[in-house]
């Protein structure tokens, strides 16, 4: 069975344009830019000489051991080009195991490119090894010698650490720099880092920013998505469009004071640097498996109600500009889920799909 | 990253209702039934002394080698029971690889647990080795005492040797046997099989018998789904409610008229034994990538008008209780595919709820 799926694969790999397999390919490194300059897109910080990780390196002492080491995963990020040529190839490394028992290595460790113009999806045919390749081939709605732009989205789970992307010899290629405009930020857990969508596009992030066209910075860190100070810290350093925290299935366990107290003090904490900017407290979007589990139902219930008295209590103060995602609007459950808490790509698009409709109200888009 | 993930499993998996740790679990196994008796649901055969497999052994010399090894797997295949247990636990060999690059662990050899009452998703910790082990806590919303009934969703992707269903001795068990009524089936392709699915209950054959509570066997061979007349002979030994022809991705790169042949051939054979069972024809539900990919938008769009052009003819010549499903309905594309082709549970989704609406009117349900 393996054997076969394997072979339609290859069948795949080997349907490409045509021209690549006689044509040089030349590789285009992401990371060879004058310094003070990136073209990596979605990253907040880019001070340590270039890389594809999500926090800075003075932010290393700061944090938790384990916050630290997620931010070294590309979650969220992307790069962007141009090209005229009708064969794309991507190979890098990565620093992680490939996949998990629920995840697919397509998302773990796998890459997605999508055509700017009309959001085409361009599938590419894969291998994972010591090297990772993705080999793409995009001949359908191209004008001859037009360049067209492309979005990368970058492994969810994995620490990307050399990657190159290659054209054929004669073909123009040029990355695109972000542009100066506010991003998006997502405080969160496993699910906000993008686990388990099957490939990178679909983790609930990247979705939301593709159809916001907006850039996302991805502060999920699995797990570990606490509500800490020196995280909130990181996130004032942003200059936000709105601040998404989404951290309620790392609280499980902590007490309805806890709980309310960590999500006032991080309110307060951004609006001493932010008076303005939209923050939106998401609540935990439940357990599949809720309705047969007695743990699992009070956890999450427990965790949302708590969030909704801070977030209460925060409007009665006076605290401006500060909204709210319930979970029934999320109606990420419970098909959409692959084991008790983590979204396929189902619970993925309509949790994204909430968001923007929420977001889309709260930001007049 | 991925030692954090497997810490939050083996968190859920302590986390179990509590009295199983301390009690003897005694185990069942379904296959132990007196000759002429079963416990397997949507088997439409079991003349072969038990198994989970998916075509009788005298099927062996009449297909090619590659139909009958996917027959050993277990798709669509379902186990059914009662018991006043809180904690099932469930455990199994497989006889082949784990998980794919694009497919987890979880839907190429996993299972999936529901409870019948309210279709209730039990979320089971995990362990994939020599042996694959499930552990379920369900505790909410049960009467002390009462029977549950529940249904076990056997992998999609991977052969079950033998598997016990295991309950803390005390407790009431008994497997339920299948109730004596027409089931559906399905006869396809890797998709129809399950590719990708993230959990064996999210393969769109699954979702589909679960939403309609019908019985459907599953007759889906990945890569080679090619309506051959030997197929069509154990499908015709079938008495069914309706019969799904999903075979198109399989055809690609027949011409024409081949296509046609073999539509109206396979439709012909059923007709001879089963003159008004309804039979549905199914369009490829399309290639993720044929927006930006030539070969993979002109490959579908090929099958899909010889396979209308047959079912035209045939409707034209008479034959009635002939129906067909289009793409457009289906609305897969593209953000529902986990590569260029197969579905992720979002595809999934959507596949099956375009196929139960039809359905539902073609069977007046």
């Amino acid at each position: 069975m393996r054997k076969l799926l394997k072979s339609m694969s290859l069948a795949a790999m080997f349907a490409l344009c045509g021209t690549a397999m006689a044509q040089e390919t030349v590789w285009h490194n992401p990371l060879d830019v004058p310094a003070g300059k990136t073209f990596v897109h979605n990253q907040a910080w880019n001070e340590d000489g270039g890389n594809y990780a999500r926090l800075p390196m003075r932010a290393k002492d700061k944090v938790r051991e384990a916050v630290w080491d997620l931010s070294r995963n590309s979650a969220g990020i992307t790069l962007r080009f141009k090209t005229d040529a009708k064969d794309i190839n991507v190979k890098y490394t990565v620093g992680g195991g490939m996949s998990m028992p629920h995840m697919p290595a397509t998302g773990v460790s796998g890459v997605d490119l999508y055509r700017d113009r009309d959001k085409g999806f361009c599938f590419g045919s894969y291998s994972f090894g010591d090297t990772v390749r993705y080999s793409y081939c995009v001949d359908r709605g191209v004008r001859p010698g037009a360049m067209e732009e492309f979005t990368l989205y970058l492994p969810l789970y994995n620490t990307v650490n050399e990657m190159w992307i290659g054209v054929p010899d004669g073909s123009r290629f040029e990355f695109v720099e972000p542009e100066a405009v506010k991003p998006l930020v997502l405080y969160g857990t496993s699910i906000a880092q993008g686990a388990c969508a099957s490939r990178p596009a679909m983790a609930w992030g990247n979705i939301l920013s593709r159809n916001l066209g907006m850039p996302l910075v991805n502060l999920g860190f699995s797990g570990n998505g606490r509500l800490e100070p020196e995280l909130i810290d990181k996130i004032n350093e942003i200059d936000a469009e709105a601040i998404m925290l989404d951290c309620m299935p790392n609280l499980i366990g902590r007490s309805s004071e806890e709980i309310e107290s960590l999500v006032t003090e991080a309110v307060k904490q951004i609006r001493k640097v932010h008076p303005d900017v939209p923050v939106v407290l998401i609540e935990h979007a439940g357990y599949s498996n809720a309705p047969t589990n007695e743990v699992k139902f009070y956890e999450y219930d427990h965790s949302n109600k708590a969030q909704r008295k801070a977030y209460e209590a925060l409007k009665t103060s006076g605290v401006k500009n500060l909204y709210y995602i319930e979970r029934g609007d999320l109606g990420v459950l419970p098909e959409g889920i692959v084991d008790y808490v983590h979204p396929s790509d189902l619970g993925m698009m309509r949790q994204a799909t909430a968001v923007e409709r929420h977001l889309r109200k709260i930001l007049d888009k």
